[in-house]
């Protein structure tokens, strides 16, 4: 067993300020008030401990309490994407067989749910007695995610209370934790990434600052006042927060310890950008199924281990498979899924302890993780692997890349043939990326075709979708 | 299963220095080293996994390494004490079953135990070939420590992995925990307040400086460099730190973050003249049965509690036990032994998975805890219950006290008389501390006699011995 998580933290720092949003504080008594009056609420609904419950809102005070009120009531909660289309959202609602869907402002979608309850329905009922649990058990599923899709079709991931204990108390254990920390979250609450920021809350006496959603202008002015200690984030994110330093001629504070990026490796110039303009960039290495992190590359090796992301944190371990040194990468730790839910219920996620993850890596001879690819991204040309990451790596070295995302395109010769989208940031031809390219990668590997397009696919996590690159574009004789 | 803490530590952080001792350091990679070619040996003297080796020896790396050794190979540590006697040793062996007695230069001591060796012995040893674990079960015993003998007879606690790894990282979440820590340690190895810092260097990857002994100057001189950042310490201990700061007019920096103060609560006086000094005192509850602190009283709330414990660590959870508001202290939690060792192992240590300390206090409207008395110390006295904790916190208010203890003398019309002990820093008359205590205390609970003594008893890790009080008259037509 462990503490009901927010009664536990309210008890021992009543007083200290849990959540920022918009301009206003809420303390952590206050929070566990909020939260114990929208369990009752729900109570009264006819909402029961240990049903499953799914949630759609936007990322603010509301969404926060709702949680955390289910959360009193024992239910498990299923985080739904607001920027699914409808069909995929009823998949996940039939999928994970939510007994309630809980929505704010999302009535008026087009969903196959049984019981749906808006926050107002909530809001508006009187509330029951209810004996809030002391205690919690370990194994209790606090929530349900579908992965983000990037492989395959979209899976329900169990993540228990021990799951979320293990990967905060690891994360403490690696950057460290302060009293007074305060934790930027810009990442969308129904994401591992958004979510992990208030386990770590309630279990460190962190204060939140939430914003409903990524704004560099508005997080780097934050950061600026010396309130904000951590972030996460993605490369091409904070590479946007990094441009507006840069035109102000700023530093962020020594106050402002780890900015933790995941989501794919950094670039080199992004991380000499970060460095001058004082921010410590954590490359980190995570997932839905590990609740988060499972390896995070400290901030004074960031240049010395370009491209890795990092060690595994304390309790967790990484092995690659296989017998060559590149192979899948492994995991195994007590932050890890113990399984799915729905049509997905019967595959075991764990072979003999070790978690399967279909990426692609190595790890070298420090014990440092290079993440080369997705599985299912990668191209197989004419036998030969290609990592498409390794390509965007290199086309992002020219002064005048952005952003660059590699995919495969069916080709009769070849089976698969890389081609390239690219962001510009200044004018460049074709030809000079071409030609950039060529003593930089083997002729297999360099991309047959470009496209310079205006922003690359992104999910809601801001994680490049290879797969909806070939989508991007309209009309092309080439495209399969 | 947990990651085996040594060998995961050496891997995260090889070149961060682990150890400090004598004016030379160890990083986490040397202190591994050093811990698996002593296991190679001890496995060629015949020592396997899961055998219970019992230790003697003084603190110094070299029981850092025999201690850290012995973990890799997977042996269960019986602590003892040096200071006790043979026949107290001997009893501990006989009742633990150690499989074998590792001693330092004790050989010589008169000890019943038919396998010892010496560090010198396993020095000399070839070293075997030995499969180190990747990881240990939760439920592993780690160490058994035998009860300080406050109360009753000695006692041998379990204390698993499990104990040790909820105790650390709940200490962190508390006090906070980062990457340049370094903790000062002249606790005893053998006593949980040392062991539990080892335990803590692991698994935060922090420097241990490793005092042999407490020595007030020099702990204060390392302190005023800047590198340590926490300490534990008893309250008799910290007087003569903030003595020695005083009389050179310093203060500490402010790199230095928590001094843990366990074994009972803080005069008032102390704490004044700490926080002149810089020193944030952070007092606490622990006790060998929870591996270390239960409850921890913040810095800032030090003098607006004056005399309370804190509140508990995340996970640990405390009541009290009775109807009245004043009861016996039960504890529950993951740092909270499951069982003991040998004469005492049918005893189970929880009744409903709560820990019954013997122990009284209150906790007060806010949930703090107050720590009025070992229950064995309780003295009864014409059926009023009388703390002696009460009483000595009054005396040492008088401006010539430096520390008083209180204990229970047999009398044919009460039952039993407090009686104080009295070491003084200046000249005071017994006339004048009875005048002091009239209006403090009710009658019943003012000492019946004075003994200003030279010091007062304690036991290795400091802790006032009050049983022992009587026994420091030679002479004494009262004393029985």
């Amino acid at each position: 067993m462990y503490p009901n998580l927010l009664a536990k933290r309210a008890a021992l720092t009543p007083n200290r300020v849990g959540l920022r949003f918009s301009g206003e504080d809420w303390t952590f008594d206050q929070m566990y008030q909020e939260a114990t009056l929208f369990a009752q609420k729900l109570s009264s609904k006819g909402i029961q401990p240990g049903m499953r419950i799914a949630i759609l809102a936007s990322s603010n005070q509301e969404l926060m309490f709702a949680l955390h009120g289910c959360m009193q009531l024992g239910c498990e909660l299923v985080m739904l994407n607001e920027r699914l289309t409808e069909e995929e959202l009823s998949y996940q609602l039939a999928d994970s067989q939510a007994d309630y869907l809980l929505v704010d402002s999302h009535e008026k979608r087009n969903l196959a749910s049984a019981n749906i309850i808006s926050f107002k329905d909530v809001y508006a009922a009187i509330p029951t007695q209810l004996e809030i649990e002391k205690e919690w058990p370990r194994q209790r599923t606090i929530t349900i995610m579908y992965t983000s899709g990037t492989t395959g079709r979209a899976k329900g991931v169990r993540q228990s209370l021990e799951n979320h204990v293990m990967s905060a108390t690891g994360s403490a254990l690696n950057i460290g934790v302060q009293p007074n920390d305060c934790w930027l979250c810009n990442m969308p609450l129904f994401h591992i990434s958004g979510f992990s920021i208030l386990m770590r809350s309630v279990l460190y006496g962190m204060t939140v600052s939430l914003h409903s959603k990524f704004d560099a202008e508005k997080a780097v002015e934050e950061i600026l006042t010396g309130t904000v200690t951590r972030m996460s984030i993605v490369a091409v994110s904070l590479e946007r927060m990094i441009t507006i330093l840069e035109k102000k001629n700023l530093l962020f504070p020594n106050t402002f310890q780890s900015m933790i990026v995941g989501g794919g490796p950094v670039p080199l110039n992004y991380l000499e950008r970060a460095i001058e303009r004082n921010i410590p960039v954590l490359q980190s290495y995570g997932m839905t199924e590990t609740s988060s992190q499972t390896t995070t590359l400290a901030a004074e090796d960031a240049i010395r281990k370009l491209g890795s992301a990092g060690k595994p944190l304390f309790f967790a371990d990484v092995k690659i498979d296989g017998e060559e040194k590149i192979g899948e990468i492994c995991i195994k730790g007590p932050h890890v899924t113990t399984g799915y839910v729905g049509n997905a219920s019967s595959i075991n996620p764990q072979v003999n302890g070790w978690l399967h993850t279909g990426d692609i890596g190595y790890l070298d001879e420090e014990g440092y993780l290079f993440v080369l690819d997705r599985r299912s991204d990668m191209i197989i040309s004419g036998g030969e692997n290609i990592y498409p990451a390794e390509i965007e790596q290199v086309l992002t070295k020219h002064s005048a890349v952005k952003e660059a995302g590699v995919t495969g395109r069916s080709d009769d010769t070849w089976g698969k043939v890389p081609v390239a989208f690219v962001v510009l940031k200044k004018d460049a031809s074709i030809e000079e990326l071409k030609e950039f390219v060529k003593d930089k990668l083997a002729s297999y590997k360099q991309p047959v075709d470009y496209y310079i397009v205006e922003q690359l696919p992104r999910s809601a996590s801001n994680k490049l979708l290879r797969r909806e690159l070939l989508n991007t574009i309209k009309k092309s004789p080439n495209v399969d």
